[in-house]
């Protein structure tokens, strides 16, 4: 067994990337990477669920004993993935998913080359803004932001290797392991099987 | 709807390549590409389903005509890809998968350049022998001739993109299914995409 790869997944606010992540670790296997921050729970969050909750002194700390793969300061809140968790999985062969912001996921490729870089997207901006109003609880301001920070995050689309459009979720949560799938497969991945094969095949013409 | 892609399988003689087409064929949703041929129907063979039998009259007409993408001898026999069906599939956006040789594949490649190759291996070459003679078909000599070309055949296997190995068929079906979803996920697929969406998220943040 190889070890394992980083798959991070970004993606439009309002894309649906919580849920596709959510389907993907209930329908194949792959471990999920929780980050750390200081911002306050909200209601029904819990410690070691969807955050590991930290004061500011305890993350200042993470980040000084080397024990985050990166981390990002978000208006006044800090976030970021713990190192041991990650480094501990892929050595032990596990597909490992981060969910982070473009900036994290940059700074993740620059340290784990061979991390495959997913965005999520909706099919058009009118899709976007009708998923935000769907939910009802954000004010046409709040929508507004979200889509002005789309914008944003389309400039870093490029960056990414693979883009994702979540239509049917179904079809998007098999897309986005379609991708791990054949990554495995690459010629570049299979340098072990190519030698060890070639190998083989010499040793069975010469040898009889 | 874009452009079909081209799905190019080679792989060594006995890694079950056939087999893993006819699963892909009914499973999901691709046409396939009958090659023409010089060589006598075998036993059980229906002219346009394994092969289009022509005579060698036929098959340099055409040649002549223009009407294959790419043709080969291999001992006395040509082989060769009709030129219609290919063309017209992928105008209409379809899929098509042709099972050729190696030196067909990279005339493929040279020709249309986002085709896909993927090369079908057995996971060592113990396997490989043990379902050659599993066949009970075959003499040691023909075996060991057959083990002899994927010799010859593995030189190649750096050529293709992908490799997958063909140890459980179902796995090894979804994986080349796998690798033409995520192919249409790669960011330089989506070049229409990206263009589309950052205009609509401009006139969205511009116009109001």
């Amino acid at each position: 067994m190889g070890k394992g790869r980083l798959i991070v997944i970004s993606g439009f606010s309002g894309a649906g990337k919580g849920t596709v992540v959510k389907k993907l670790i209930e329908k194949y296997d792959y471990s999920l990477s929780i980050s750390a921050t200081t911002r306050a729970p909200r209601e029904g969050e819990v410690d070691g669920r969807e955050y590991y909750f930290k004061t500011v002194e305890e993350f200042k700390s993470l980040i000084d004993y080397n024990g985050l793969i990166e981390w990002a300061q978000y208006v006044e809140n800090y976030y970021g993935t713990p190192r041991k968790f990650v480094e501990q999985e892929i050595a032990e062969g596990r597909n490992v998913i981060l969910e982070i912001e473009v900036q994290g996921a940059m700074n993740i490729k620059a340290q784990y080359p061979d991390a495959i870089l997913i965005f999520i997207a909706t099919k058009d901006i009118e899709t976007l803004e009708a998923r935000l109003k769907a939910r009802g609880t954000e004010s046409d301001e709040v929508i507004r932001k979200r889509i002005t920070r789309a914008a944003e995050e389309a400039d870093s689309m490029d960056s990414y290797e693979y883009i994702v459009i979540n239509d049917v979720l179904e079809e998007c949560v098999d897309a986005v392991h379609s991708i791990v799938v054949s990554e495995e497969c690459k010629k570049e991945n299979k340098t072990r099987f190519l030698i060890d094969i070639k190998k083989e095949l010499e040793d069975y013409i010469g040898g009889r």
